[in-house]
């Protein structure tokens, strides 16, 4: 069997979480798998083969979990993307639509060395935008966006469209 | 310079977040520093040497960066502790108190392997409450609690003592 299919049914799906009509990718089961929780950053290391990244910068708080495990496999700096009110020193803040209300993330304004290339991550791409709303906050920073990583895309919900322009890779669609 | 000194030295003082009276130990500059971060992972892991762990568990939202690579790191797999409603799968909760009102975390019920041994991480040990209350939950899945290991240990706040009868080690007092 492929790496990645391993990974894949290593995904669980829970119906109705949080709510009736939703089918959630719980990922419990593949990172506690000691075997596919390293394969799977394997794989998002091969995604940045060649290339030179300063930091990986991860978005809370799933994606801080594959975020510092990719920063420590590549000897990155790992750069966290917070909730609002987490960050204790001078913040930007970018708020984005939710299906009811909105929603804020945050970053610290000296979070990179000014000209370094970053790369973005979470664990999931579903619409798109609490990534388009990180992008927005790392282009205020001053540095280049390499990519950004998922490693679950939901492509049905088309998430890529709001993430234009970018490179964009994921490991597993369901 | 030992390396622990430059780790102590990344670690910014915020004085008065998130409230007055309050000196906030800021994480961001060492996990920036791709050296740092990478030596702080090195020295958590010096903590576990000899021993057999299956597991590390980390506390939301912090403990996930240091306790996802760490268990990269040394090969174990990882279990998220995490806020109320955020685990999908059926869950053990445990409520713990603050200075004012209580706060709850939770775990899968099948987060462990039954009769695995377990590490439980988070970044700073203030007054233990939280910890103690991950050590409950981790008593009710039939695993054995190796140790718990902390980043920073605010030693003043007498933590310990919440977490009588356990390993636990830090790698920075303040």
């Amino acid at each position: 069997m492929e790496p990645i299919q391993g990974i894949k049914q290593a995904i669980r799906t829970i119906p109705d979480f949080p709510k009736e009509g939703i089918q959630f990718k719980d990922i419990t089961p593949l990172l506690q798998d000691a075997h596919f929780f390293d394969q799977s950053i394997e794989l998002l290391a091969s995604k940045l083969k060649g290339k030179s990244v300063d930091y990986i910068a991860g978005i809370e708080s799933r994606g801080f979990i594959f975020g510092a495990a990719l920063a420590l496999k590549l000897g990155c700096g790992f750069v966290p993307i917070r909730k609002p009110g987490k960050l204790p020193y001078k913040t930007y803040s970018q708020s984005y639509d939710l299906e009811y209300g909105t929603d804020t993330i945050e970053i610290h304004q000296d979070a990179f060395k000014p000209g370094s290339t970053v790369c973005l991550i979470d664990d999931l791409l579903a619409t798109g935008g609490t990534a388009a709303a990180a992008v927005k906050l790392i282009e205020r920073c001053d540095v280049e966006l390499d990519s950004i990583l998922f490693l679950i895309e939901l492509t049905f919900l088309e998430g890529r469209a709001k993430l234009a322009g970018q490179t964009v890779e994921s490991l597993i669609a369901f």
